[in-house]
């Protein structure tokens, strides 16, 4: 079963912590063929509206495939899922998630392309952190033999977003130059492995300097995300950058435009600027929407300049992208293949961990990419916190900052 | 030399006209071989502050090419030249026109590449439309042999703009749709054409009812410019279009980025809505600006949309775009030479008769490009009309619609 993690020899010293009962409570329940354990997000806010609870399991219909779960990707719009900070979320409960991978372990009717036993790694819209899901197999795509779980669930979104950013979006070619923020997260790294398949591709990038060691090999030059880049890049390169590829939004909006060479493109692809706290706030999202720059086409006219922007999410769910980024796909695991792109994995956690590991993105803590691992047993907590695994879903507010020293160990590859 | 064409069989009917006793005078005392003939834009406004006269012929500065002009390219901006509508004009009296074809005649120290009696291409800031420009070595491409001198002054400008927006801006590839705007003119015709060398592209074009017929076969679809395009384009193709060029700027902005298909590029690359009268005003241009509705970044993210702008001639003239744009016009002659681009001439004019050829393309009643031919003798004016080519550049206002029954017949190509 895909709870050995936990049966094994881990079991002991969870038995010592009264919260790991009632997760081998569940463990023990959930051999009904019909549960599965999930993480649900109860509402809308902090992060103790998340619990690991039990759901039935979904069966494929018409068209989908379903898939036992092995491991389960974290990215920092799930973050902005959480606090309601996306446009028309579903409403809750839900079960988070957009990506995983794992065995499939059923093919619903007129289901074409995979047998059972087969394993992949597929896009989910909501859903993926659970022990099963299903999705439509448009979204599910064949593993190479040599790729591991966690890196499949390290690969969909983040390689996919940094390919079509740069290829499909900004026409990243050799002798180019590439600004990227956040360069230490996974979409940062699969950006800079990329350009590293073009020739004479310069990449810049933007870290917090705690990561500037781990890596500097994958970046050409690298700034702290206090540094006024704009005029370091600048030192550099004084006719500015090709491409500048920016997930923060406010004023970098403005920073990224002024950096670019003429028929250089900007291409924003987040807003984690917009999470700045814990608590939901429409208002203050709202205020970050109105008060971005707007952009005069006529500038852009005068400069030659190309502003995009990009959401996979949005392509794949809402405007019928499955097709498109199937070819992607096919292209990045060619790339995979031949050695030249390999997902950096973070750390890994337990669904029961997912609290940590969301604080760990939000701190920026991390370099690559956060994975839930479904048949990792969670790490013991210090022996005076009781409060982590609370699975009674309070209403108070619960400053994600607050929980720093209460953090558990992750396993950190 | 160059004059040829007034000297010959038109010559007795010039005669009849007095305004062509003036122009036989200047050939006579043109033949002092410091002296050239150019057209003069005397102050911004109307067509009345346009003339032809002699000026000092110029000589080439290091780096620089000097070249005996056969033909030279009439585009829109020249309209918004002489009306002053363009950012940070040169002071008048000046030279109008950016492209020109015609033979080396001398060669700046230190100047390589190029050889007396070459013949060029070659683009100029500003001071094309005389009989000698001189201009920097980078500007100048060599012509195939069997391209004409009319050809080569069609080309220049209006296939680099067309390839570098389809090809460098918006990536076009197989099975893409473009919607082009004044697909009669000459960047529009262009446009089609590099779309027919790309395998499946639909082309939309847009265009007044009288071009239809003219130019049925080289787009896929074609609508009246006062149709509803949005709606005939969403008939034909329910999810929009890949690419829209856009020459026209004001409500087309909106209308362009809302007809985008996911990942669709919107590429502003005039603006000639702003060029509604003769009268320079500096106001409705600034109105024109501020009134065109700014673009939330946010909107392109959440759309997965691209909204650029593109001009050739501040890339070529204010942004060092010269060894990019050369790189691209390598390839066009490699496709003109493979005969699957074919420069579509509307009509040739006398230097005499430069402001009829403004009117034909404020009118847009061209199809395709218009071309000053400087040995072309002026077409014989009407009998009854006197005022066509004075010369004292008088500064009553003399709108352009007013003209319309004085207009000479240019040579229909």
């Amino acid at each position: 079963g895909s709870f050995d993690g936990i049966e094994q020899e881990e079991e002991t010293e969870h038995m010592i912590e009264n919260n790991f009962v009632v997760e081998a409570e569940n463990v023990a329940s959930s051999i009904d063929p019909k549960e599965m354990r999930a993480v649900i997000l109860a509402g809308f806010g902090g992060l103790n509206k998340l619990r690991v609870t039990k759901k039935t399991m979904p069966e494929p219909q018409h068209g989908e495939v379903k898939i036992r779960v092995k491991a389960c990707g974290l990215n920092f719009v799930d973050l902005m899922v959480r606090q309601g900070n996306i446009d028309s979320p579903p409403k809750p409960p839900l079960i988070p998630g957009f990506e995983c991978s794992g065995i499939v372990e059923s093919i619903g009717e007129n289901t074409h392309g995979f047998e059972i036993g087969d394993r992949v790694m597929a896009f989910v819209c909501y859903n993926a952190w659970a022990e099963v899901v299903c999705t439509p197999v448009d979204y599910v795509y064949k593993m190479p033999d040599k790729m591991s779980f966690q890196e499949a669930a390290a690969f969909s979104l983040n390689y996919v977003a940094a390919y079509m950013m740069l290829f499909e979006v900004a026409n990243l070619r050799e002798g180019m130059s590439v600004l990227v923020h956040s360069a230490g997260g996974s979409v940062g790294q699969a950006v800079a492995q990329l350009c590293s398949s073009v020739p004479n591709v310069t990449v810049f990038g933007i870290a917090s300097c705690s990561k500037h060691v781990a890596i500097r090999d994958s970046v050409t030059h690298i700034f702290d995300r206090n540094a006024d880049y704009v005029q370091e890049v600048k030192k550099i390169s004084p006719e500015g950058v090709d491409i500048v590829l920016d997930c923060l939004s406010g004023e970098h909006t403005g920073k990224g435009l002024a950096l670019l060479k003429p028929l250089g493109a900007y291409v924003l692809y987040g807003a984690s600027n917009m999470v700045t706290g814990e608590t939901k706030s429409f208002f203050s999202i709202a205020k970050s929407w109105w008060q971005v720059e707007k952009v005069n086409p006529f500038k852009l006219y005068e400069e030659n300049k190309v502003m995009a922007g990009f959401s996979l999410l949005n392509l794949l769910f809402k405007q019928g992208g499955g097709v498109r980024v199937k070819t992607v796909m096919d292209k990045l695991l060619s790339l995979y293949n031949q050695g030249r792109i390999k997902p950096v994995v973070d750390s890994l956690w337990a669904l029961e961990e997912v609290k940590e590991a969301m604080q760990r993105i939000h701190d920026r803590g991390n370099v690559g990419k956060l994975i839930l691992d479904i048949e990792k047993s969670p790490t013991p907590l210090m022996a005076n916190d009781s409060t982590e695994t609370s699975e009674a879903g309070e209403e108070e507010e619960d400053p994600e900052g607050d929980n720093d020293n209460k953090e558990r160990m992750p396993f950190i590859q």
